[in-house]
Parts: structure tokens; C-alpha cells; sequence
């Protein structure tokens, strides 16, 4: 879910033929030292023999991705920063270098620019990021934020298609929480839901200035047993098909298994709305999806913990079948769930 | 000169505040095995001990560097890869990796994606160029391509700072191509210029599907004698004067010797403009811009051309005062030309 669109119901064929056409296009030229190309959210590539370079780029575009009534240059900043640290935590890596190229309408305000730029910095300063170019423009109309992200692997990265059949489908931390703050922010502060001002506070800062699991993707994509990981930006079920697909497997998700954020349990109560399809449709969350080996779950769960002080949430379990995500509610029943975002992305 | 902007007749104090602050703002944090970092086209950073990864990125803004009524979307992918590989070319790099950042507005059109793609596959596959990744957004209104491409160095790049007192100043190929084809194009088809189709085709093509000098980068990049070097992609008085910035240097160009394009020539005669500023100040000519020992430029320009086919031609010495760059005229009386393209670019 984003700001201004609202979930579609599914992938449209529109836009899986231009995801097609796309990957066709591109695939007509040999791709050299390529481990992972086109069609995952990060290219996994070989300058030299035994390193691995990360790469992933996001662009964030005004009243698509953020509006600026809502989001502060310095909020626009940081987010765009950390939707690409959040796809090279999926990789397990370790993120160094950016680049942004940036339009703004003329002339730029300086205050708006160094705000900005502040805040991809400070989202990228604690993963040990540097801004090292970019390219700025005017914009007819809007802004549009593009940041290009490095980064490097010492070992072999987690992909979305690793998954195997009897696996363990876990996710980090809680879910559910930036869709609750994007319907805080559009309901606007006239119509503030009554839950207390921390809870408040604490879903629209997951929105708009959200953290990306990058310790946790390190550990996780050292630690034995993981066989699949990626980040979760669209929404458990979207990102968890993505991953089936990939792998050739289907999934089962227990709907009473999902870390649903308490403080978005709170927000929903209040609007009337419904904090399970938020955990699982709502995207944004930028929390860790992965499937495990089933007798690891346990090592897993504590080391994370100890190493991070973050939550591992057994969800659900990979399958045989390759027909996608099923939802099951307590008592077992299939449960139709939204999927979560999607564009025209690759 | 871009689409739709008249050239700027100098650095407004307003953009040259933001390319400082956004430097400031980006320094404060460090910045880990860079060894060029903000302020330059193109990064070099230091993944492995001996090992140089070039990254570079520019942003296409539709009615600012391009206008769809001339510019197909195959030419403007292609333009789009072409302006980055220029980058890698001006480095002495070899180009190999690009992601993509697009904006269309929705629903995309499939044929449009794929000539753009199409576009800039062809531009980069002669240069061993694969597109591993991307991110593909709806845009409220207008076209954006975002390229970023990261290249390697096997020896250590030729840097804008590098330019000493005594230096020769030479130019690869020809000026003022490009912004000869820019004033057909704007003339339009009613109002064609009375010269030879040929002519007319070729400034066209320039304008719109520039050629990177990609092997002359590397030659020149890797020859002895040279000190500095960079793209002349937004007009020799601009890049010139960068240079001279960077490198604590002047530069004294004749503007007899500058290699003024011969169909650009002829479609300005056709049009009462003037060759010699389009030459000097037109931009987007994507040709290489050196300095070097004046005792090797013999060497330089024969090697030059044996290897590649590409003339090098001296326009000008580099001058121990710090003044920016002075034309001559052919009896040696100082001009004033007009400054290429400046945005509020890094």
C-alpha cells in the first residue's frame, strides 16, 4: 500500500507483461560476472573472483510513494535510503555506497535539499553508508527520489529462491505497523484515532522513517539453516509469493501466527479497520521474510534475539505445491487475504 | 544546452549553494574506501586491495533534457545510457553493470517500455554493458530514467585535478554536433534548414543517440602523458572551467583551433546561428576533454587515431593563474563566450 493508490487487487496482466517484457529486453545481452540479474530486488555481481558486489536501486516519486503533506523532505530522505538498505539487509549484506539522482521543481528550496539529503544520511550513517555521487535535476512537476545502493558480501547471499518444502516461513519483528501509520496520516490529525499518542507516534514514524533490518539480514544470512530471505516491502502475501515463485514451492500461513504490531492492533480498534490484512497486505514493513530448515527455528529464534534484540515468528510452512500462498485462520479454514503492492516494478 | 532551457548565462549563486550544501551535508558523514567521492561525474571506490569500481548516475527529465515530440523512447534510453557511459569513458573505465529508475506515467504503454529499453540495451551492448537491475514506478505526470552504471579500472583514473601549468588542453572528435541537431530539431520540420540531408541527419543523431567515447577513454586513459581528463558533456566552457577549478589551474583556448563540426557548419550558416559558441558552449557533444605533457601530444594524437580511428586535436594550453578559462580569437584577442549547461547539478 502506498500513498495515494490503494492495494490493487492483484498483479495486473498489463503489468506482468511489461515485467516481461522488460526481463526479455534486457536478456538479449550477455550478462557478464552476473550471479543474480534483472528480477530480484538486488543484482548479486562478481567484480573478482570470490567478491560479491550488492547492488539495488528505488525510486520514491512524490504522490505515488510519499506526499509532501504528510512526509517531510527530511522524512522523503530517509525513506529512500532505507527501501534500498532494506533490500540489501534481504541479501544478508553489508550496504557502503550511494547514489541519488534527485529532480526537484525550480528553483530548489536549499532548506528542502540539505533536509533531504540529511536524512538520507542519517538513515544511512548507522549502516555505515557514505553518499559518494548523484545527479540533480529540475522536475516539471514533483519530486522524484532515486537512490541507487552498494554494497558487499563475504559469503553467499540468501535468495528468494532457495525455499524447499518443509521449510519453517518466518518473518522479523511485528507487521502491520506502517500501514496503520499511512491510515493515521490520511485520516489526518481531525479525525486522530483514540489510541494513546505514543501508539500514534510510534506507526507513523514506522511510515514515514522506517528502519531497515540490516544487523538482523547480516546475522540471518550467516547463521545456518536459512535457506530463502528477502525483505518484506510489498506485504507478506505479495513478498511470500514472490518467493514461491521464484522457488517453485506454495506456502501456508496461519493467520493466528502473525506478529501483528500491538500498537497497529491499537490504530485498527480505533478506525474501525483490520490490523490482520494490514499485517498481511499492507507492505512497508521492511521486516525480514525467510524460510528455515524447521530444526533450526529454535537456534535461530535465540541467537537473533541475543545478537539483536529482535523477534524471529514462525508463520507458516513451505509446500510441495507450487500454487501460491494460502492463508488459514485459528480453527484451519482458508482465508481470503488481499495481496499487498504492486506496480509495474521489476 | 538541454531541451526546452536556454543555456544559463552563468552559475546562479542559488545552484552552486546547493551543490555546496549537499556537499556539506554529505560529509559529515565518512566515507569508507572512496577514494573519489561527491563532486566528481563519477565515483571510484575501493571494494578489494588493488581493485577501482566506477559508479556514476544521471537522471533523463522529460521537458528538461528531452522532449517526446522529437525524441522517440528508443532515443531516449538510449541518450539515457549513452550520457553514463560518457562518464565511465571520461575515467578511462570500462563500463559494465547498470541499474534503471523509471517513471511513465500509468498505464505504461508496452511497445514505449520496450523501445526505451530496447534503446538502451543497444547503447550499452557495445561497450559490454548489462542492465542487472531496476525499479519501475508510475510518474503523475511526465517521463523519468534514472540510469546509475558502475564501471572497473585496472590502473589508477585519470581525474579532473590532475592538470599542470604548461599542459596542452585537447579535444577527441568534433564540437557543436549536438547542438547543431538541437536547433533542427527546435526549427522543425516546416522550418528545415536549407543543407544536405546527410548533414541534417547526422547533427540529428547526435543530438538524440549520442556515441560514448568509450574506447578512446580507455586508450587515452592508459596512454603516458596525460593528466587530466573528463566527458565534455555539458560544453567545453563549462567542463573546462571545472577542470581548471579542480586541477588550481587557468586554461587559454583559441577558438581557431577548436575541431567546430562541419555539418554543425553548414546547418549554421543555414540558420544564421553561430558554429563557434554551439562549439564552445553548446554541450551533450560527449567527447573527451585532456590535458597533457605538450612533449607527448604527437604521440598521443597518432596513437590515438591508430587505435581507435578519432582525431585529437589541442585547443588551448593550461595556464599557472587560477582565472577559469580566457578565448582567444585568431589574432589573439580575448572573447567572451558564453558557459555550457549549468543546473543545480553535483
Amino acid at each position: 500500500m502506498r500513498a495515494g493508490e490503494p492495494p490493487s487487487p492483484e498483479t495486473s496482466p498489463a503489468e506482468l507483461e511489461i515485467i516481461r517484457l522488460i526481463r526479455r529486453t534486457v536478456e538479449k545481452s550477455p550478462a557478464e560476472r552476473v550471479e543474480t540479474g534483472i528480477g530480484d530486488d538486488t543484482a548479486v555481481l562478481l567484480p573478482q573472483p570470490g567478491a560479491r558486489l550488492l547492488a539495488t536501486t528505488d525510486l520514491l516519486v512524490e504522490d505515488v510513494h510519499f506526499r509532501r503533506s504528510w512526509a517531510t523532505p527530511f522524512d522523503i530522505g530517509w525513506k529512500a535510503m532505507a527501501v534500498n538498505l532494506s533490500d540489501i539487509a534481504g541479501k544478508g549484506g553489508r550496504p557502503l555506497w550511494a547514489l541519488v539522482g534527485l529532480a526537484l521543481p525550480a528553483p530548489p528550496d536549499p532548506v528542502d535539499v540539505e533536509a533531504l539529503y540529511e536524512g538520507m544520511r542519517q538513515a544511512g550513517a548507522p549502516h555505515g553508508v557514505a553518499i559518494v555521487g548523484g545527479d540533480t535535476s529540475t522536475s516539471p512537476r514533483g519530486w522524484f527520489v532515486n537512490v541507487t545502493l552498494l554494497g558487499e558480501h563475504e559469503g553467499s547471499p540468501r535468495l528468494r529462491s532457495g525455499a524447499k518444502p518443509g521449510d519453517a516461513v518466518a518473518v522479523t519483528g511485528t507487521l502491520g505497523r506502517s500501514a496503520a501509520g499511512l491510515a493515521v496520516l490520511e485520516a489526518g490529525v481531525a479525525t486522530r484515532p483514540a489510541v494513546s499518542p505514543e501508539a500514534l507516534e510510534a506507526v507513523a514514524a514506522a511510515h514515514l522513517r522506517p528502519t531497515a533490518r540490516g544487523a538482523e539480514g547480516r546475522w540471518l544470512g550467516a547463521a545456518g539453516g536459512v535457506h530463502a530471505m528477502m525483505d518484506c516491502s510489498d506485504g507478506l502475501a505479495t513478498d511470500l509469493a514472490h518467493l514461491c515463485r521464484d522457488s517453485g514451492v506454495g506456502a501456508r500461513v496461519s493467520l493466528d501466527r502473525l506478529p501483528v504490531d500491538p500498537a497497529a492492533r491499537d490504530v485498527a480498534g480505533a478506525l474501525a479497520a483490520d490490523a490482520l490484512s494490514w499485517a498481511t497486505s499492507g507492505g512497508e514493513d521492511f521486516e525480514l521474510l525467510l524460510t528455515c530448515d524447521p530444526a533450526s527455528v529454535g537456534a535461530l529464534r535465540d541467537g537473533l534475539r541475543r545478537a539483536t534484540g529482535t523477534a524471529l515468528t514462525v508463520v507458516g510452512e513451505i509446500e510441495t505445491c507450487g500454487a501460491g500462498v494460502t492463508f488459514l485462520d485459528a480453527v484451519g479454514k482458508r482465508v481470503m487475504m488481499g495481496p499487498g503492492y504492486e506496480h509495474f516494478r521489476e
